[in-house]
């Protein structure tokens, strides 16, 4: 059986790229970029005073000078004025306004004294070229690379593209994902409920998680273990969709119909079953399109683990997502796992005796219900190989969405 | 001057607590859950398979039986039947399925055997009573709470509703945020730019990063450093919004109307300046309809670091969520800052030499633009009265939303 490890390895390899698109600034927001953002001009594109005070030449203050003459005022949004040639002149001048011609430097407001239109600097005041002043091109020049393609865009990149004069981004194609819960078990929230039966979760839950995790085009479905039914809607969501996740129905039970009926529709296994509890019976897909298809179990905790293993980090990688490294967490706790298998154990974070991150484990039924994975922040993956994790150990963490 | 745990105490107290409102589960992701959720039955509802196999009587089993007629089949979804009297008798259960009454454990397939109607298990299997059953009410009771107030919902959460049978959930009224940039020198990112003006960003930047933390009722507006048409545009804002964010107007330089114009409105001051760097000038106060307004600094870096340290959890208090305690990570190296104000240090997170996060500095300027927070990951607080933090120092981390 697969490991984890190769199971995403293979799933990734198989996810075909999102096609980029244009998309407004104001809606850009979680949408990954595709074609870096470039300065159109410099950044800042002109000396800018970061305070507000007064302009003035360094020199006339190396030389003890203490007092000047206030010429002029230079407010932001207006273009720079031209200090006068004598050493004791000075302009007034706003925070975010063009530095004056032939001034070096801003002495702040607190530094100063004024009187009528003379301003005075503080006994024994040095300032350097520069000081309050950001200038022009420290950021970046006109023409490099500001924000690289492959992130996922939040505020501050959002403002280098208004900044950069970029009213559209190139981002990839948020792709249309279909969530099928199967099972005939199952109604829907709004049903009237039998003792038998329980109400559709998995379904929520998942589409919640997608669209936290900025993929909002979900829709959900529920199939009953029939198999006409159940060919029916495979054929529609095959056809309409460009992912499609399925719970339920990929263990051996007699009614688990979903991996015999998706290979007769077309689409090529990849794989059938990794070495993982809970999530063993993992089915993952490819259709005639190319879009992937996940058959993950109907046990609730394991088809959300197994978002968060596989299907979330693969449609990162489809949209152009450059990978981060996994963030390790210690265990706060010695935790046994004996089968052979890689064991995925939810945690909650706290702060550890050190004041840094430790994931206390909360491993609950691992056929359980989503009450058990409240207050739980994600999970770690625990290799298999191994029977006896320490207190301290560095887990690789999934957050959830 | 104030230190930021007391402005911020200063402002969550100030924040009125948000309308509730029902909201249907479809659309519940991101909010803030104001009435704690029930189970409307036993969590799960009844004694459920958790694997495919036979239901039997662990009694035979412990007299030595091994070999079982098969009675019938048990599928999800209907009602439990009853095991034969008969200590040999087995029934076929699906992963799902309600126990058939009599029996009192799995054996799941891959233990068995099967010829025409009789299952042999294997040998030396032993199985506790409860094997492979997920226990009706083992979760939860009916009646217990199951989901407790004040967290926001993600998938788990909006499961365990839909598992309870609430088709909509109470949660807090998401806030219309105007976000107001004010300055001449800006101009919107589609309009001509010359030398001395810079393009609107700040806007963008909050309201994605708001957007992202889950505040999508955002607008953005923009006024010129010019009295009547500021007094107008707040005028406005205040009446329509619940909250308002300024940025840029709140020094001291001549052309900084904000504050003066705010209170002559009736928005009543409650702070005014932060022994902070960068963010100093920060200004709060609340309209006679209690509305928070924050004026935030003009320097994009620190409106940025603003929204992050004050606006959001304000936000977030005003919500009703519950807050958890703010996560630590180590300087990964020595940082020294000499003034006496509290430092907010933009960081890159990476993997530690034990493994765990570290804070790798990105001071940059503090009086920078936002390309100088691209790659960074959210900020550090360095609090005044020290001079120099050694590497490893834990340091309270704010994430970008």
């Amino acid at each position: 059986m697969l490991t984890p490890a190769e199971a995403e390895e293979r799933i990734l390899a198989a996810m075909p790229p999102a096609a980029a698109e244009d998309c407004p600034l104001a809606e850009a927001q979680g949408r990954v970029l595709r074609s870096g953002l470039r300065a159109d001009r410099d950044l800042p594109p002109f000396d800018r005073a970061t305070m507000d005070g007064y302009a003035l030449r360094t020199s006339a203050l190396a030389a003890g000078g203490r007092s000047f003459r206030i010429e002029a005022v230079q407010p932001a949004g207006q273009p720079a004025r031209a200090l006068g040639s004598a050493a004791d002149a000075c302009i007034e001048i706003m925070t975010g306004a063009p530095l004056p011609a032939g001034a070096d430097a801003v002495v702040p407001y607190e530094e100063t004294e004024r009187e009528g239109e003379v301003m005075t600097v503080a006994p024994g005041l040095a300032l350097a070229p520069g000081n309050a002043i950001h200038r022009r091109g420290s950021d970046h020049r006109a023409g490099e690379i500001v924000v690289p393609a492959g992130i996922r865009l939040s505020g501050r990149e959002i403002a280098v593209a208004a900044a950069c004069g970029c009213p559209t981004v190139v981002v990839s194609r948020l792709p249309a994902i279909a969530v099928v819960a199967s099972g005939d078990e199952l109604v829907e929230v709004t049903a009237p409920v039998a003792d038998h039966q329980i109400r559709r979760s998995n379904d929520y839950a998942l589409r919640a998680a997608l669209v936290l995790a900025g993929y909002p085009r979900v829709e959900r479905f529920h199939s009953r273990d029939e198999p006409a039914a159940l060919a029916d809607l495979l054929r529609r969501v095959l056809a309409e969709f460009d992912v499609v996740l399925l719970t339920g129905g990929v263990s051996r039970g007699r009614f688990d119909l979903i991996p015999a009926e998706l290979e007769r529709q077309g689409v090529r296994k990849i794989l059938h079953g990794v070495a993982q509890r809970p999530g063993k019976p993992l089915w993952f897909g490819v259709g005639d399109r190319r879009q992937p298809v996940f058959a993950l179990p109907g046990n609730p905790v394991s088809a959300y683990l197994c978002l968060h293993r596989y299907v979330l980090p693969a449609l990162a990688a489809s949209a152009g997502l450059t990978p981060g490294p996994r963030p390790r967490v210690p265990l706060a706790e010695r935790f046994v796992f004996r089968p052979k298998l890689a064991r995925f154990l939810p945690v909650r974070l706290r702060a550890g005796p050190g004041g840094g991150q430790e994931a206390v484990p909360v491993p609950g039924n691992t056929s359980g219900d989503f009450a058990g994975l409240v207050g739980t922040d994600g999970f770690v993956e625990l290799p298999a190989g191994t029977d006896e994790f320490p207190a301290g150990w560095l887990a690789p963490f999934w957050p959830w969405s």
